[in-house]
């Protein structure tokens, strides 16, 4: 069977994925290396993200402010340990200006007397934000977000996955108390897996993250993996508990009831957009993307099916009636976001153009559709793209429907990938090793306990590493057990996977 | 009488403006050159601005893109006329990555091959965005928008005036001909006019650019010119026909429906944070920041006045009770921005927290309101703040018009900036030269025809420069007349003044 993208999932998935990203249009390389054009379908679906996730944010009481692109470099070294983590490798600006060179090339002038860098985060310069802010435990708790543009300079990148730039939300918080701080990074936590779970449909695993996977100068970081089609684990998000760190590093004190003087507490917290990679690696089919209603931008496309000239008119009326129609309903967090596709092409040509871009439903519109007074639908998720005949009547009826199921089962059938069957208890350690030597292994639940050396091990003969300390043990196993590689300790139920 | 603000505006305006900004809690000035910190007062203003702008901007059928913060050095060579203009002060990244030095210290390492520009401006990229999508006539219009930060290295710098690095909207679009692109542009440039007006109560004049003043690559630049409180000129936003310049050089082509190949012409307009200091010039007082209401992140305020512990409750639950009334109202764009102030500070303290903020309605409760079922509001803008008592229901049923009141006396009384008092022809040279020389001089209109010399001459002894030459006339006057520096030439209806 002749497939929309080419190579198929089964035939090269890392291939697969960068096909899919082209033929939605979701995105392109830049000219500059490791870098991306977010074009407009792919930036319709960062926005519904945004708008969603921003209005959550705010409910929890946080406010939205901009902090500066660029950081001295005298700032990033009082991070010692944070940029020893992951920051070193970073876009560096050293010049101010350019000027003509006498090959009559522009050249970089005006050196800086302090190189800075494009900020990898923003902890240093809200660290200075909540020094100055925060006087009295009365200007507690402090509840910041930030939409912004990051840099890391990464050397093996892929679209929305992996970029030297990408976009993201960070939050920070600072509170008087370890156990309001530690909540918050948990509460946080919580809302993005719901966000996940409900809008994208993407059913994940939310734990802590061993020593050596914590966030540099955090003292706990949480993670979110969702498990991708192809078996490995993304990290979607992360939330951390910086104890005061630092509170300590930016000297961030307030004065407490008792007019002592006192460290704050902090967590930060951040999604990015990896979560579109996440997207497409859970949902997407051989034929390209498919969107889960709740975020796609358009829900539902009308296509007019015109063979004569003196049809047009007929057809165009009954495809905007039935948009308005269709956009009176509400859908979730609004009302039905419908499309009518006018464009000077074949209508072969734009119905894979909307398989690919993965709209919920499709609909054609002929004369028989208007003289029927009927519309011709198929849903996405129907891989046979089978075209069902409704009487206008009932389409509109059920077109809510249509999308809830469509919703559910695209979150069902990721958490498949969930199951004992995919994600079993391991408590053997060849049949671990013999798990993880099949070519594309599914992730494993073991009884761990911290240990570097079996880690790194582990990672550089088989590309696994711990993903996290599952919070809520989803399959009711013990919550601990016999250490895996050390019978005489006690293990902590850990998920164990390839990763991306 | 004692102000909020120290200086008042005619003691010292640039200082008062700063003053304003850091009392209203708007921004900060970061630890980075000529950089700024946008705190959650002033990004609340910025969001509003955006929501508001792209709605309109998406109405108008522009989808919404990402381009890469950097672009390389030889991209920007190609466009050469454009970057002589006003990119040679821009932030150049050399390296990659951070490592230690000897004495212990962070240095740039891994040098690149080209070095990267921090964005000016997005046209270089977007110019390749088009040359990729548009191949056919069938594919244009192409309407691209972009909401991204940009960084130009400026020598002096003010809070949201003019920043390094400054927030804006880049619209970007490409056209089969010459009049529906140019159009396009006049198109974004009254939905800018009438965003102005409407939403931040800020009358503008809006004309064609001179020569001088026209954007690199620009065969036409349009702009929309404010006054301020001291006289000066702001210009708020500009909207560019680029021609075939950027067409030319990005290779943008199309096959026309005879299959020959096409130039596009293109158009590109933007407006930037400047808005918000805009904003601040045009509104705000002695006691500090004015907010339009259709702008106010919170546009009534309810300070509960506690005087004694055991009133708390009621007091607390009868605010409570007004919020949830008035948030079932609409005004303008949705529903009533109604905020508590349950902070644990003085009610007086609290007052002028929000005087000066600029919330347009300030409810004072304490248990006399409570007792008799009253509301003591006062209004932002009758400068005594005098209280008002109103019965509960009298002031449900007035809210919307004190707001509306609010929102269109601040707007006509900027306007007066407009009058012909405010705004004179000027048609002899004297006159002009007297005119300009007094210490903070209003705008003036005279007769002009396109000279360099003179235009520079002007602004080397004045500090004036050609704001435009108005749209539509204002006054009345006639469109053309002898030209003040030549009476032998026709000149054009041009505004003349000192700007920002």
């Amino acid at each position: 069977m002749k497939t929309a993208i080419s190579p198929t999932r089964s035939e090269n998935y890392p291939q697969w994925y960068q096909e899919v990203i082209i033929a939605a249009d979701l995105a392109q390389v830049a000219s500059v290396r490791g870098c991306m054009i977010i074009n407009p379908w792919g930036y319709a679906i960062w926005e519904k993200i945004q708008r969603i996730l921003d209005d959550e944010i705010k409910a929890r009481g946080h406010e939205n402010i901009y902090c500066p692109l660029l950081i001295p470099l005298s700032h990033i070294e009082r991070e010692a340990e944070h940029i020893e983590g992951f920051a070193k490798e970073c876009a560096v600006v050293t010049h101010s200006k350019l000027q003509k060179a006498e090959n009559g090339k522009l050249e970089p002038a005006s050196e800086l007397e302090e190189p800075l860098v494009i900020r990898p985060t923003s902890e240093m310069v809200i660290g200075d934000v909540f020094a100055q802010r925060i006087q009295s435990h009365r200007d507690l708790p402090v509840l910041m977000n930030q939409w912004a543009n990051i840099m890391r300079w990464e050397m093996r990148t892929r679209m929305f996955l992996r970029t030297s730039e990408f976009l993201w939300q960070e939050g920070h918080t600072a509170h008087t108390t370890e156990d309001e701080a530690h909540s918050h990074a948990l509460h946080m936590l919580a809302c993005y897996k719901t966000f996940c779970e409900d809008k994208l449909g993407l059913p994940v695993i939310t734990g802590k993250k061993s020593k050596n996977e914590r966030f540099p100068g955090a003292v706990e970081t949480y993670t979110l993996e969702g498990i991708m089609q192809d078996n490995k684990a993304l990290q979607l998000g992360t939330s951390h508990y910086l104890g005061q760190n630092f509170a300590k590093s930016c000297n961030i004190q307030y004065q407490d009831a008792a007019e002592k003087r006192q460290y704050v507490h902090t967590s930060s917290w951040g999604v990015t957009t990896r979560l579109i990679g996440g997207l497409v690696m859970t949902h997407a089919d051989d034929d390209g993307l498919v969107c889960p209603p709740k975020i796609a931008p358009t829900q539902i496309v009308l296509i007019p099916i015109i063979r004569k000239e003196e049809d047009k008119e007929a057809i165009i009326a009954y495809c905007k009636a039935i948009q308005s129609m269709l956009q009176e309903k509400v859908y979730d967090d609004g009302r039905l976001r419908v499309h009518i596709d006018i464009k000077d092409r074949k209508p072969s040509e734009k119905k894979w153009h909307w398989v690919k871009k993965g709209v919920p439903i499709r609909c054609e519109i002929g004369m028989n559709e208007v003289t029927g007074r009927n519309v011709s639908y198929a849903l996405r998720i129907d891989t046979n793209h089978k075209r069902e005949v409704n009487s206008l009547d009932d389409f509109n009826n059920n077109v809510i429907e249509y999308l809830s199921e469509t919703q559910e089962k695209l979150y069902q059938s990721a958490k498949n990938k969930l199951s004992p069957k995919h994600c079993p208890l391991i408590t053997n350690k060849d049949t671990l090793f013999k798990h993880f030597s099949t070519e594309s292994p599914t992730p494993a639940l073991i009884y761990w306990h911290d240990d570097d050396k079996i880690e790194k091990d582990l990672q550089e003969q088989f590309k696994v590493s711990i993903r996290c300390y599952p919070e809520e043990d989803i399959f009711n196993y013990e919550e601990r057990g016999k250490s895996l590689f050390d019978s005489t300790k006690v293990g902590q139920l850990a998920l164990i996977a390839k990763a991306y």
